[in-house]
């Protein structure tokens, strides 16, 4: 199933919101992470200029914008639906981090269901109401003494995490390979021209080679060089070579 | 050793930022994810009365802000330096998503390190010689065609990584122990010498330096030699660099 058709699964739904700019850098917000729908539950000022300047050219998200008077209207089609609360509350909802809630969200969007994410107003959070519509909490672990996020920036970690169960999917394209390190006989072969530079260099001058060498080979041993790097770090001994051939020729 | 130790040693630096807010809604960011060190490098307008407006009460973060006239100035003293891309780059760092960087950071931190997260001016990002500052690049993996998101919320996605490493980790175990990674200072001064030294020995005869450069640091970076390997380093450079000097006395 294409990434694309589950993304679209989901909804972000934002309830009372007192703010258009935060509803415009939630529409930015889910763009980035590859969502486009937004559900605006009685918004308290909306449509807004603010709303089009802080979505920074989100207009796809903009254009989509559904507006509706309650929140049992945005999700009465939807399988999962999850709040998000900025406290601990007694109420008797299982509660999830972002990073525990993707997972099952995508599990909900692949059996085929709708999503939603649902935020409160800004100042408020969500009623005890609307939190009993919602089939779990979700929770940012935020700092006790300072837990209140902006309401874009909820969203977009939500919409991040997401994201990141999404982009864990299997139809996710594979991660680009850098170059594999050299095999062992290409460090051995470097290490002995490295050995043979030092001596022409005139480098140990009464220091231990075999200590010198040893903290050598531990250091480039730890970075791991690929063949290319190897041709380059060899290069380099070989015109510092150079240079001290040139100068015993005096 | 206490998370609030840990979250100590985290830095959030901000480069060239253009709207005072932007810097505002950082500071709550990072406030929300239990940080507190915001650098600002050459703000564009600082102070400003957004910055406290959107700070929305993280006056502790405020107070302790540094203002620094370049990026080398606000990492000298740090281990780890993590500058955030929007697109993926031709530069020759190593890339992680910030869930992959989260946990490396955390363990230059427990290891007694500063650990610098960078971020680049709004519109054009960090510049190739800042980001030629830094130990690795930090990518959100952001949808390909609308990738660009709000500085704060950058800053809030790489906090709320940092903060899941934490609070993944609630007691440290010692650091096992070689010697520490030298700081970037000491790196900066080994590639200033390493530089001059493939001049001296005619290394470059027709290739580019810049690339060359770029492939060596990425290299040494991930080494992460410490000062006595350094020190070992710099000494082969040198005695390379006086053989090129006899050799040219001919």
């Amino acid at each position: 199933m294409p990434d694309a058709v589950l993304a679209d699964r989901f909804r972000f739904v934002l309830v009372r919101t007192s703010h258009p700019g935060n509803i415009g850098s939630a529409a930015r917000a889910i763009r980035t992470m590859g969502f486009a729908r937004l559900v605006l539950v009685a918004p308290q000022r909306y449509p807004h200029d603010d709303v089009t300047a802080m979505a920074a050219g989100a207009d796809d998200v903009l254009s989509r914008i559904v507006v509706v008077p309650d929140l049992a209207s945005a999700i009465a089609d939807c399988r999962l639906v999850l709040g998000a609360t900025a406290r601990q509350r007694n109420v008797a909802l299982t509660e999830h981090t972002p990073r525990q809630a993707a997972p099952v969200a995508l599990d909900a969007a692949k059996a085929d269901g709708e999503v939603a994410f649902v935020f409160g107003n800004e100042r408020t959070g969500l009623e005890n109401d609307e939190l009993a519509l919602c089939h779990g909490a979700v929770h940012i672990p935020a700092a006790p003494d300072f837990s209140s996020l902006n309401l874009a920036q909820a969203v977009q970690l939500l919409a991040y995490e997401a994201r990141m169960a999404l982009l864990d999917n299997p139809v996710a394209p594979p991660p680009k390979k850098s170059d594999p390190p050299a095999d062992a006989a290409a460090m051995e072969g470097f290490f002995a021209h490295l050995a043979a530079t030092l001596d022409d260099i005139e480098f140990h001058k009464g220091r231990s080679p075999q200590t010198i060498l040893l903290r050598l080979r531990k250091l480039f041993l730890r970075a791991q060089p690929d063949e290319r790097e190897l041709r380059v770090l060899r290069g380099i001994l070989s015109d510092a070579q150079r240079m001290a051939k040139l100068a015993k020729e005096r």
